[in-house]
């Protein structure tokens, strides 16, 4: 049994490798040097049947990730998976299941069985099953929780191992002690129990089977702000430096790592996050929450967290945990799912552009190139959500009184007259340039 | 008959610069400092009654603007003045009127009467009541519709007078020539009648007007890049150095200007598009238009100009336009506008804190403050939507089967067992800090 990383070390091109190398137009040579040492990750359980592997990592294209599953209050099993099938056809690179409640197994299998992206969970969701006060199972019992979730094939895990007890009486500074879930599951395990962090202190047991199966531990941030008041303070920077060792800990068992990130975090401390990160974790690929860069804005926070995510994204975060409208307010609907994710897919794909990634900006250019010759079909197909752009540019036409094929070189916002692209045409100053643009049908 | 600019200059503290002072916790010296030197505006036209002034600048709070207004396909007036009002509850801290068609006299008038913003126009969108090809008119024809809308009492008024007969060449270069409307029009005529910009030619005649009515030049780039490719081009450059000379001769005239930005600019050419702006329009108050930094995503360009609008206010910008989800696609509905302010307000708040404005994170604490004590009134009250944040959660909640009154301690995301809040109290590590944060209801 061996890792994609083990195997990189080896010298091996795996297909995995391969793979990544071919979708991120980079050598294979090159993705293999960054799984061996660890700046770029290929979460593919060994077990998971039909994974079309993703790579992530600094240097790659920015990756999104979707979180969904249900909780005890709403749980549509169909519908969780409608939002597997919505996330992977408007190109989610990873999925996670956050399912809590009775249900969850069921839930985990099914979605498995469906997803051919990395799939991650963050095991100690499923304690309650066993116990209702997570504090009654004992760290043996976390972890058959990890082995049993690594043997169905789950591809990446969030593991809350960094937030120790030194760090508790850092939460008196804060607003907000704890906001994530399964950082709070933790520390009420560690406060019931008076003992260390189970995860850390059973740190090799995990890595055992983190190897075995080749899952990606997913460091969490249990300490991550949940407010700008408490974004990169001594608790949140406390626990990173401790996720930092972990990877280094990861790395040294030939296990694949990244480290998850804030969090509500204002704009101009976003950037010292990434290099904090970059710093002290020795480059692992950053895993960030938005960020969300205001608190203010409950049921727009697909849009709060993809400010700050484009700018994450830029300055080092390989991927982005999106963030839908219902964040702070309840669990996501189906539609929830297709606005967070186009949020954040535009998040990462404006800082790809601005990185240089290659291939970024050819879809920018071919919607340019059908905009100027009123091309709505070419326009349509290069867009992010190629359905949502068609049935809102059908529903002003409507508002008109006008058919979708009435008007095809003008819209509502400007009529016939006042259109800049009628009054001013390509071909008045610029002879055909179709020979330079892509086709928008390529 | 003087202007804000004329009598700062004066000495003279206005009631207009008063207000905007205390507005914005400043001194009224420090704000006349800035009208006088032209680095803050109050547009403020004269005969506008009921008008609560707003100050525009680098240095203050940053402002967003809300276009609206009827086409000549779509020309709902009722909805219009709903826009407004919405917009206006909203906390926009400007509107424009863009009305094109045969109604555009009837609306104006009316969103007018009801604007207790600053309202601005582009005067040449009405030309074509006058006649239906622009170039029929001459530019006495043009300079009589601005006067008769600074009579009726408009605040600012784009006029797109840097777009000139050098720079058409330049379009050459450009994927898409021409996105401005007005910059459309006016190049329009320009070619028709193989004559420089009439707006530049008689710019002395509108500065007369604007300093009898007081009202604000905006002046627009008509040359603003439409798509990524084309974005900080020769075209777009050259137009920003003319707009540096007009903004020179409204100061040596004692008429206040405003200067308009672009467009598609990707995410790293945005701070030196503030740079540039700022240095060669000496720090006139820069209004831009997004950014838009990804061509790709129509339906969801309020967010992808989110993310340029935040990083743009950040580095400079001091009035933000919003841009609607209807973008490149026909002309907003009331729920477009909604969503596009929003959008823009979050990234004016955002860059706000990020620029420590005082005051500005204070809400972000209240709500927060809210949400850790599961105070939902409080954290509805203090949201940029307090009807979206209560809509949305009754709406998961009632997805439950659960009353908006049921669970208020828990929400349907984590349920009651797994909600963090729940299990890590801020009691559990803080004694109560209620006395250093401000009440919601303040």
């Amino acid at each position: 049994m061996s890792t994609q990383m083990l195997r990189a070390r080896a010298g091996e091109i795996t297909p995995e490798i391969e793979m990544v190398a071919r979708n991120e137009q980079r050598s294979p040579e090159e993705i293999r040097q960054g799984v061996a040492s660890g700046t770029i990750v290929i979460p593919a359980n060994r077990g998971h049947q039909g994974l079309r592997p993703v790579g992530i990592g600094r240097t790659l294209r920015t990756k999104v990730n979707v979180n969904l599953g249900a909780s005890s209050l709403v749980h549509f099993v169909d519908e969780e998976l409608e939002k597997v099938r919505l996330a992977l056809a408007l190109g989610a690179d990873a999925l996670m299941d956050l399912s809590t409640g009775v249900e969850v197994r069921e839930i985990r299998t099914r979605i498995l069985a469906e997803c051919w992206r990395p799939l991650g969970t963050v095991p100690i969701y499923e304690a309650p099953m066993i116990a209702p006060d997570v504090s009654e199972l004992d760290a043996s019992d976390l972890l058959r929780i990890v082995e049993r979730q690594a043997q169905e094939g789950v591809d990446f895990m969030t593991i809350h191992a960094g937030l120790l007890r030194r760090h508790v009486p850092l939460l008196g500074q804060r607003r907000i002690p704890v906001v994530s879930r399964g950082g709070a599951l933790i520390l009420h395990w560690m406060q019931r129990r008076n003992a260390e962090n189970p995860w850390y202190d059973r740190f090799d047991d995990l890595l055992s089977i983190a190897r075995e199966y080749d899952v990606t531990l997913s460091l969490g941030d249990g300490l991550r702000p949940g407010c700008l008041h408490d974004a990169t303070d001594a608790a949140q920077l406390g626990e990173l430096q401790v996720l930092g060792e972990l990877v280094r800990r990861c790395r040294a068992a030939g296990v694949q790592a990244m480290v998850e990130g804030p969090g509500h975090i204002p704009l101009d401390q976003i950037e010292r996050n990434m290099r904090l990160e970059r710093e002290w974790c020795d480059d692992a690929p950053f895993y960030v929450l938005g960020p969300v860069v205001a608190d203010c804005a409950p049921g727009y926070d697909h849009i709060t967290g993809a400010v700050g995510g484009a700018w994450a994204a830029w300055h080092g975060a390989a991927m982005l945990c999106y963030v839908t409208p219902a964040e702070h307010l309840g669990l996501p609907t189906l539609q929830d799912v297709r606005e967070g994710l186009i949020a954040f897919k535009i998040a990462a794909h404006a800082a790809d552009v601005a990185r240089g990634i290659p291939g970024a900006r050819e879809r920018d250019d071919r919607i340019a190139f059908a905009r100027v010759h009123m091309d709505w079909a070419g326009q349509f197909e290069n867009a992010l959500d190629p359905d949502a752009a068609r049935q809102r540019h059908a529903a002003y036409n409507a508002r008109a009184g006008r058919s979708a094929s009435e008007g095809q070189d003008y819209c509502t916002m400007c009529g016939p007259n006042f259109c800049p692209m009628r009054l001013v045409k390509p071909t008045d100053h610029v002879s055909a340039r179709t020979a330079d643009v892509p086709a928008h049908s390529r």
